[in-house]
C-alpha cells in the first residue's frame, strides 16, 4: 500500500488526500473502531462504532447481570423495539410509530407481504424485480403459495407495462444488491399506486448511505437490515416500516404476544395492538437490538446529505480510477455511472472476480464477491476514505498487472 | 433477611443449610454471576453466566471489530445456527443435526405448525392446549387462517376423546408456564402419532430443568426458548427441532436464504438445504446466538438427572413450607404435588398475588405475577439453593403476617 506521495503508476492520491483534507465527515471516522485494512465491505457487515462495546457491556453486565428481569421496565427493554425504530426513522424518513425493530429481513419481508396482500382483498398478484436479493424472491413465492397468489417478476423498468388491478403489491429493492442501481423510489411508488397496488421496499442497501424519504414519497410498506450501513452488527435485527394510514388495518400473520394490544394479560383470542407494537412478534435479542441502537449514534448530527454527497464522491471516484487504470485488464463497471441511478457501492465485472476478491483480501482489501462474476465494493462515507478508494483500486491494478490472481484458483 | 440459625417463625434454615451442604450441584452456583438477590425469576429471564460477558465482548471487539466480514468463515458464524443447535440438543436428547437455534419461539412455532400441517396433507385440524402460553395460541389461529385448518383448543387430560383422522397435528406445553404442571411427553406424542397426527411440544419451561429426550421419545417437532433455564440472555433466540426422519420433506414457510441449499449461489427459486439448514430462514443475531452458545457451557459435566433431582428436592422444600406456613394466609399451592406432574417452578394462589409479587420484590426477592392471581416462583437448580427457597418463603410470611403487601397496592 502507498503511504507517501505517488510511487504507483496510478495518478490522483495526492488529489484524493485533498478531497479527504476537504471532507466534512472526516472526523467521523473516529467514531469507529477500524483495524488496518481497507474495509470496503460495509454494505454486507457495517464497521464496530466505538461506543457500541462498552454499550453492550453494561447491557450484559449491569442489564441483564445485575438488573436480570426487572430490565424489561426499568431499563427500558420492552420499548427497545419501537424506541430503535424510531432512531432508524429518522434515518429513513419516517416519523415517530411507524418503524418496529426485530426479527431479520426475511421474516420482515414475510410479514409485509401478507399484510399488503390482505390489505388489498380480491387481488391475486404480487410484482417483484427478478434482480431482488434472492430472499425478497423466495419470500415473495411463499407467500405466494400460502395465499394462493401468483408472482410476477418484472424489472422496474418494465413496471408500467406490467401493472393492472389485479396487483396487490409491488416489491423492489432500492439499490439493487449486485449492480449498485439506485431505483426512482417516488416515481415508481406512485406508479404502484396509481393502479392501486401497495408499494414494498426492501430498504438494505439504500439506508443509511443515501436519503430515504418514506414519509415523503408516502411508500406503504418498507423494510430493511441493522447490520449493513446502519453498523448494528452481525445480524442485528431488520425493521419494518408501516405508513401511517395503514397502521390501524395491518393485519400481518405473525402473531406472536408481543404484538398483543394487553401483552401481559395473556388473553385469547390475539388482539393486535392500536400502536405499530402490532407488527412486534416474540421477544426481540435484546444483546444484537440494544447494539444496533447505541451504533446508531455514529449519524448525531451528521445529514443524510452529506453522507450521500461524501457516497458520490467516493463511488465517483472508484468508477473514474477503474475507468482509467483497470478497464485494460478486462474489468467493466457495472455500476450506473449517473449519479441519479448510483447507489453506495461500486461492482466491478471481471471473469476471474472470484480470485481478484481473494487477492485483494490476503492484501487487505476487503470487499466482496458476487456470483458469477463481480467484485463488489461499499464505501461507507462515515468511515472510508478517498484515499482507501485509491489504494484499493490501486491494489487491484497491481494485482492485475501482476497476474497473482492466477495463482490464488 | 436470616443469615443465621432460626430466629424466624418458620422452622428448617438449618436442615435448608444442611441440604445445600450435600448438594453435588451446589459448586456450579459460581458458574454465575449473581447480584445480592434471591433470584426466582429464572425462568422468565436466566441469570447471567460468568463466562458470558467475556465471551461477548470478544464477539463485539475481535470478531466484529476486527475480523469483519471474515468471522462469516473465520470465526464460523456461518455455521452457528447448528452449532448451537447441536448443544442446545445435549440438553433436550436430540442427536445431532435436527436442532437449529435463530428467530423467537413465536417465529419458530410458526414454522413448526406450517410445517406439521403440510406434512400431513388433507388433514384440516389442529389441536392445542387452551392453557398454552398465548403466543402458542395466538400462532395456531394464524396459521389456520393461512392454510384454512380449524383449531380445536384440548387439555391434555381430554386428548384421547378429542383425535381423530382430521388432526394433522397437536402443540402441547410440556410444562404449563402457569401452573407449573408437567405433562406426560412420551404418552401423549405416542397418542397423538396413533391417529396419525404430528406432535409439536414447546419446550419453553422444560428444557434445562428436568430432563427432555426428544428421541427416545419420537417427538416430530419442539420448539423453545433461549433466554429462560438456558440462561442465553435476554432475547436469546429459539430454537427448533425436527425429527430426522420428517428433515427431508420438511417444507417450512419462511423460505429465506440462510435454509436456501446454496445460499451464496443466489439462485432463484429457493431450494432448501439437505440439511436442517432448511429450518433457518434469515441471518441470526449473532450477539445474541454466540451469548446463548457461551452460556450453555454451565451445563458442562452436568447431567439433566442431577438437575431434576435438586429440581424437585427446590419445588418440593417450596410447597411442603408453602403449605407449613403459609397456607393460613390464603395461599394455595397451585402446582402438582405428585413429582411426576411437577416442572421446576412452583405457582402459589392468592387474591393479592400483583401486590404480594411486588412487596416480595422490595425485600429482595424476585418472582413474577401471573394474572389474575399468582405468584409464580422459579428454582433454577444450577443457582438457586435451598435457604434462597426457605428465606424466599420466609419473606413472604413476613410480608403477610405484617400485611404489608396492602400498602403495596
Amino acid at each position: 500500500m502507498n503511504n507517501d506521495a505517488d510511487p504507483s503508476p496510478l495518478t490522483g492520491r495526492s488529489h484524493a488526500a485533498a478531497q479527504d483534507a476537504a471532507d466534512p465527515l472526516a472526523v467521523i471516522r473516529d467514531r469507529f473502531l477500524l483495524p488496518d485494512v481497507i474495509y470496503l465491505d460495509g454494505n454486507s457487515l457495517g464497521a464496530l462504532p466505538a461506543g457500541v462495546p462498552d454499550a453492550v457491556a453494561d447491557v450484559v453486565r449491569r442489564q441483564w447481570g445485575t438488573d436480570l428481569i426487572r430490565s424489561w421496565g426499568a431499563n427500558a427493554w420492552w420499548k427497545a423495539p419501537v424506541r430503535v425504530g424510531d432512531s432508524v426513522g429518522r434515518l429513513v424518513g419516517a416519523a415517530p410509530g411507524q418503524v418496529v425493530v426485530g426479527d431479520s429481513t426475511s421474516v420482515n419481508l414475510f410479514k409485509a407481504m401478507v399484510s399488503a396482500v390482505r390489505l388489498r382483498p380480491g387481488r391475486t398478484s404480487l410484482v417483484i424485480d427478478p434482480d431482488s436479493f434472492p430472499t425478497d424472491l423466495y419470500i415473495a413465492d411463499s407467500v405466494a403459495r400460502l395465499l394462493g397468489l401468483t408472482v410476477r417478476r418484472v424489472r422496474p423498468r418494465d413496471l408500467d407495462a406490467a401493472l393492472d388491478d389485479d396487483v396487490a403489491a409491488v416489491v423492489l429493492n432500492h439499490v439493487d444488491y449486485r449492480t449498485g442501481e439506485l431505483f426512482d423510489a417516488p416515481s415508481l411508488t406512485a406508479a404502484t399506486q396509481r393502479i392501486g397496488a401497495l408499494s414494498i421496499w426492501d430498504l438494505c442497501h439504500s439506508a443509511g448511505v443515501l436519503p430515504v424519504e418514506l414519509d415523503a414519497w408516502d411508500v406503504d410498506l418498507a423494510v430493511g437490515c441493522g447490520y449493513k450501513y446502519l453498523n448494528g452488527g452481525p445480524g442485528a435485527p431488520a425493521y419494518l416500516y408501516v405508513n401511517h394510514r395503514h397502521r390501524p388495518h395491518l393485519d400481518q400473520p405473525l402473531t406472536g404476544w408481543h404484538g398483543h394490544v394487553r401483552p401481559f394479560a395473556m388473553d385469547d383470542p390475539y388482539e393486535p395492538a392500536e400502536t405499530i407494537d402490532r407488527a412486534r412478534v416474540g421477544t426481540p435479542p435484546i444483546l444484537s437490538l440494544l447494539a444496533l441502537e447505541a451504533a446508531l449514534h455514529v449519524y448525531d448530527g451528521v445529514t443524510m446529505e452529506q453522507v450521500r454527497a461524501k457516497s458520490l464522491s467516493l463511488t465517483g471516484l472508484a468508477i473514474d480510477l477503474a475507468d482509467a487504470h483497470l478497464s485494460a485488464y478486462g474489468i467493466d463497471v457495472v455500476t450506473p455511472r449517473s449519479e441519479q441511478r448510483r447507489g453506495g457501492h461500486v461492482a466491478l465485472r471481471h471473469p476471474q472476480a472470484a480470485a481478484l476478491t481473494q487477492a485483494l483480501d490476503k492484501r487487505g482489501v476487503i470487499g466482496d464477491f458476487r456470483t458469477p462474476n463481480v467484485i463488489r465494493l461499499g464505501f461507507h462515507p462515515l468511515y472510508v476514505r478517498h484515499i482507501d478508494v485509491h489504494d484499493a483500486v490501486q491494489t487491484l491494478h497491481d494485482i492485475l498487472t501482476s497476474g497473482q490472481h492466477w495463482s490464488q484458483r
